[in-house]
């Protein structure tokens, strides 16, 4: 380490502590923290690990970085119905961290904290022999019995989606590639935002509610939404139908796609999106849109459900679409 | 990755749906994990993260590295009085991990799940950079209030430490420097003894009851037992004296110590015992002995607490000795 690093109490002390506001963090002065749902409900789990040039570049702003490795967690917790509550965080540190990059990145924990009204509980840091890794445990809260799963569409239940799809794939495209924005005439701003959806992920949770309230099954689209609509397909143990027509696409998406149908349909399958995929029933369904307007998350129609053998069709114009043209992307 | 290899599904499917017996864990068909303590129960949590080549040796039997990585966070649920309940692991493999490697890891995962009666909750598996790590949140269950904080000890309290002090570090030693034992006139059994204290820690699991019985303030050792005992008097406000002739050695440690006083200080303090130190009061202090003696735990009285600033003292033969000398190791 270098001499002018703090070890690692220091390090707690001075940054990780002012993080933990939670009374069951103890202060970050224990072993371990202490944590009970409310009356009532049970705790949802769940883990992401994200590491340097596999989930983010290692050049990323570190509060961006900061702000992934909860999201994509928080994702999750949405995802289920439920409200974030805290989380512990392994912070595996490159050889060359410095103080200032560990400020920014824990002033990009706090904002988090802020927006989603959550709080460190605990964690580890070590060294890492080489690249940048967080893990995450995000501990939510839900009423008791009521966190949504995979596994619970029915035949009947219309497929809707949030926001638009395929933005973050495209985006992580124009950091790969230099060329990628050019080639395919995308304004200034289409450029921008695919960059800033790639950048930064922006979890649903205000829809937590509403997933819980009419949604039958809810998963988050984080593996690419064909990739993820199978799984919910499999889990739920029907046939999940998605009208290519009726994927919600922004304006940079809709221009890829007259563009490049090649590039379009990789990143429409191409996964990072952490927008959710319910299956509601579609005597509620109208209510439920109502319900998600007013929370302020865009949802869309794409498919539905009907008895089957556990998989995902996809259609356009009524008839079958082959699913191998849009290979996902794997992060593993 | 090698056309050998299965992808992040079939691995789950594969490698650690089978050790997720936990009806909470959804058969890690889902994205996240439901929990609730039992009712009048909190929960504990605590997180430790594992890097190759700091915390273990890379070329470690995949077994041990499994074992290690959930019985270094059984360590502090044990300290903390709590039951382990279950588990959820971010798992980053190297480059070049194979599935003979990813079945006997998870073989070292299965017969510690039996051993201490937990199971994997959820996780999630990413390819690494570089080297292997493991990141472990495991969480326990104690009775609601009554998880055991180092911030409790009282002036009149005995300092009590499990088992015995500084092999691990020795067998980190003789990992290092193959000549060490011979060096030192190490036998072949007190080799052993220390090699395997340094691969496997025995957590205190079976002392959780008695922590919560009769200790005011405990953790465990594992930053080295002088640099964990200041924590404690830190976060008590007050002083800790540790009578250096009454800290417990294996007969390797004491061999260690007349041959070299230098390295002995050294690993006295090198952490990485996974024992508990505790201060109970001295009206219960026999009873606390008789108990853990039926737990299978060795306990011994090795200083008291006393009104002071927050200090941890050492003394030998009723003079005080200088820290300095007993300078511990850090994993960061």
């Amino acid at each position: 380490m270098g001499a002018d690093r703090p070890g690692e109490f220091e390090l707690i002390r001075r940054f990780f502590a002012p993080l933990a506001k939670d009374p069951g963090s103890l202060g970050l002065t224990d072993d371990a923290a202490v944590l009970t749902p409310r009356e009532g409900h049970d705790l949802v789990l769940t883990k992401d690990v994200l590491a340097a040039d596999i989930h983010f570049f290692a050049e990323d702003a570190p509060e961006a970085i900061a702000a992934k490795a909860l999201r994509v967690n928080l994702s999750d917790l949405a995802a289920k119905g439920a409200r974030p509550r805290g989380y512990l965080m392994g912070l595996s540190l490159p050889s060359d961290w410095t103080v200032d990059w560990l400020e920014r990145f824990c002033n990009g924990l706090a904002a988090d904290q802020a927006a989603y009204d959550f709080h460190l509980l605990g964690g580890d840091t070590v060294r890492s022999g080489n690249g940048l890794q967080v893990s995450i445990t995000a501990i939510g809260e839900v009423e008791t019995g009521s966190a949504v799963r995979r596994s619970g569409a029915r035949p009947g239940d219309l497929l809707f989606v949030t926001g638009t799809i395929g933005d973050a794939a495209a985006g992580l495209q124009a950091r790969l590639n230099p060329d990628f924005c050019r080639d395919h005439d995308l304004t200034e701003s289409e450029e921008a935002h695919i960059l800033d959806r790639y950048l930064l992920p922006r979890p649903r949770t205000r829809l937590a509610g509403a997933v819980t309230d009419y949604a039958s099954a809810a998963m988050d689209v984080s593996d690419g939404l064909f990739a993820d609509c199978a799984h919910m397909a499999s889990a739920s143990a029907l046939d999940l139908t998605i009208d290519l027509d009726q994927v919600p696409l922004s304006q940079a998406l809709a221009h890829l796609k007259i563009k490049s149908p090649e590039d379009f349909a990789r990143c429409l399958n191409g996964g990072d999106d952490y927008e959710i995929l319910m299956a509601v029933p579609e005597d509620v369904s109208g209510n439920f849109c109502r319900v998600a307007h007013l929370a302020g998350c865009p949802v869309t129609q794409i498919g539905h459900a009907r008895a089957g053998e556990g998989r995902m069709r996809l259609e356009e114009a009524g008839q079958p679409v082959d699913y191998d043209r849009y290979a996902g992307f794997s992060h593993f």
